[in-house]
């Protein structure tokens, strides 16, 4: 079988059955795309639904023939195809081979094979793209404070030589894209229809500057609509991609809490930021880190990199509030500086007492805060220090 | 030893040593209050930290006659005191004899040996009142958000049976306290101080209204003042005295946070309610919930209860978005739907190949979906139903 015969057999069988088909799959590892693809169309598929879903769409037109349309349309278009024997084919999506997942049984949750090709707009090699890679995913219809944090996740991880991998939708997926760019980086869209047109239209020019700097990819044919099982089919490659999945914002039930699902069933980090939870926005994310053990809360980038980095090199720092200078204060010297009045001035003798700090100890610590700059010493005893005069 | 010694005893103790030293807790187990104020006086404790603390309070006053005195001040005030052969004793606090910390090893963290005895104002048993309870906690310095979310646990807890225990302060414990009282329920404050001059003077009118339908409470003397390290050192009983600790807001230095790890060195329910990542207010809640373990993300009365409810009695509904009609849809069905055009008649073999449904099932899905009024069928095929109309 010669490459070109792989590719038109790949492109067709994605057409004739869907992306994600594990039959398919199984098929195109035993016997290879081109084999597959007569086996199928001689109505030789091992199961009735793909005997049936093969059937419908072989009405439609001839299968190599559409495979052929749809090159040279990619081909006016500046897209190209991508295929496992091409040396930019990200590698890391075949470990959706060993996805497991616990759902519904539903077909979003049954058709998670690998990809057997992808449709690339855009100059970046697409293995290269990916290789530092994080997806950035959550709700379409994002709350200010969801689009100011996915907005910020993405032009940090660019900062950081990460590339930001999400799904072009309206809300967060759009704020990362834009936050990525801002910062001159690499962001890659994973579309779950054709790369010529880009849903939703109103992100319209967004692609258009993610095709010129970073990425379109799909595993539809160009012209394929963006039917809504699409959207959750074309997930698993979103995680699958990437180094590790952020959710950002989900309602209750959304398909972003899927990407991270998947993210966590693959085991690459599946990392979630929590918000408000007064806001129906958040939801889904909290329910996420409360029912999915493998999910991680993240606030920040810095968390985020924590995570997908190699270890010991990107890690980040812990929260800290302001230092105090009684910070490094032993107990008793806290406990004197705590008994003393606001105002005015106090006996050694009384100080001890109220701290419950032995005299001669009293005396030893309370020359120490003097020292510090704490406590000033006068005759009748020891007075509290004013505070330090603001510049 | 009659119980007015052993009382007496305790007041003294407590006043010499500071409450949650772990050295007197196993002395009083060992000899009795009172043989132990005796053997502090006289020099005897078995370290020199402690005989020291003494050596300087000793110089104050006689222990017995500040015992003497603080009870009759209680007995003026209206308040009581309650120790371990009281009815009312809330015996969980003893489970402070198994609290493991790993910490820093200061003075708060070590001094967590149980009370020895409790002032008292208001007219609830102290034992009843704090045996449904939840503790809820957290900044003073709490934003908008920290406040609404308190004061909704307080009031939702309060609905449902639950005593609310704070510590009083500004902020997450006020809004704690007064959503509590709004819903008419019990709520009890745990001062660092004497019940007579609760801290912050400016929630005074606050502890006026808890004293009369809850409960103020305090392991100092009345006079005692609320020195820093108190409040930390009070945390323990806040952890110990509930059946489960809630953190609404902190900052990364809080020692609201501190109340939680003692929650879940207790093996009692440690929860965190989350909060946007751009507030330092939720800084410290987001670092509990990554950095250890034993905690759990809450977001609302609901999971509250789940965690410290009776098993089964009290289980959180699932978070849900809104019903679908479709949700109830098998994958063809899905496809088929999903695959007609918003506007438009489009014929069967049309409708079937662009979902890749064969012509057979996609008639009778058809069919099953236009008795659910989702589509209508015309002469020359299928159309989508209108969406309903809004009344």
């Amino acid at each position: 079988m010669t490459t070109a015969e792989d590719r038109i057999a790949r492109i067709a069988l994605t057409w004739l059955t869907e992306p994600g088909t594990w039959t398919v799959h199984r098929l195109v590892d035993e016997l290879g795309p081109a084999a597959t693809l007569e086996l199928l169309r001689d109505g030789g598929a091992p199961d009735g639904p793909l005997r049936a879903t093969v059937a419908a769409r072989t009405g439609a037109g001839d299968p190599r023939a559409v495979a052929e349309k749809a090159l040279a349309r990619a081909d006016r278009l500046g897209a190209r195809l991508v295929t496992p024997s091409d040396p930019e084919w990200p590698t890391q999506v075949g470990d959706l081979r060993r996805l497991a997942l616990t759902g519904s049984g539903r077909r979003v949750d049954r058709d998670t094979a690998p990809p057997l090709c992808f449709w690339v707009r855009g100059a970046w090699p697409l293995a290269e793209a990916l290789d530092r890679s994080v997806a950035v995913v959550g709700a379409r219809a994002a709350t200010g404070y969801g689009v100011h944090v996915a907005t910020d996740l993405g032009y940090g991880l660019a900062e950081r030589g990460w590339t930001v991998v999400s799904g072009g939708a309206f809300g967060i997926d759009a704020a990362a894209h834009r936050g990525t760019l801002t910062a001159g980086g690499v962001t890659v869209a994973v579309l779950a229809c054709g790369v010529d047109r880009p849903y939703p239209v109103g992100n319209t020019a967004l692609f258009d500057r993610i095709a010129e700097t970073g990425l379109l990819i799909s595993e539809w044919l160009p012209g394929a609509e963006p039917f809504r099982p699409r959207f959750l089919i074309r997930n698993r490659v979103i995680a699958a991609a990437t180094r590790g999945s952020v959710l950002v914002e989900a309602s209750a039930r959304s398909g972003a809490t899927q990407t991270l699902r998947r993210a966590a069933g693959l085991r690459r980090p599946a990392m979630v930021v929590p918000g408000p939870v007064t806001s129906a926005l958040s939801v889904g994310a909290h329910e996420l880190l409360r029912e999915e053990p493998h999910t991680r809360l993240v606030t920040g980038v810095a968390h985020v990199v924590e995570e997908v980095g190699r270890i010991g090199s990107d890690l980040a720092p812990p929260a800290r509030g302001p230092e105090r200078p009684t910070d490094h204060l032993d107990d008793e010297a806290t406990m004197l500086l705590e008994s003393m009045p606001r105002r005015g001035v106090t006996g050694l003798d009384a100080i001890a007492a109220r701290a419950g700090v032995a005299a001669r100890t009293a005396l030893r610590k309370l020359a120490l805060l003097e020292q510090l700059g704490m406590v000033v010493r006068r005759a009748e005893g020891y007075a509290l220090a004013p505070p330090p005069t603001r510049r």
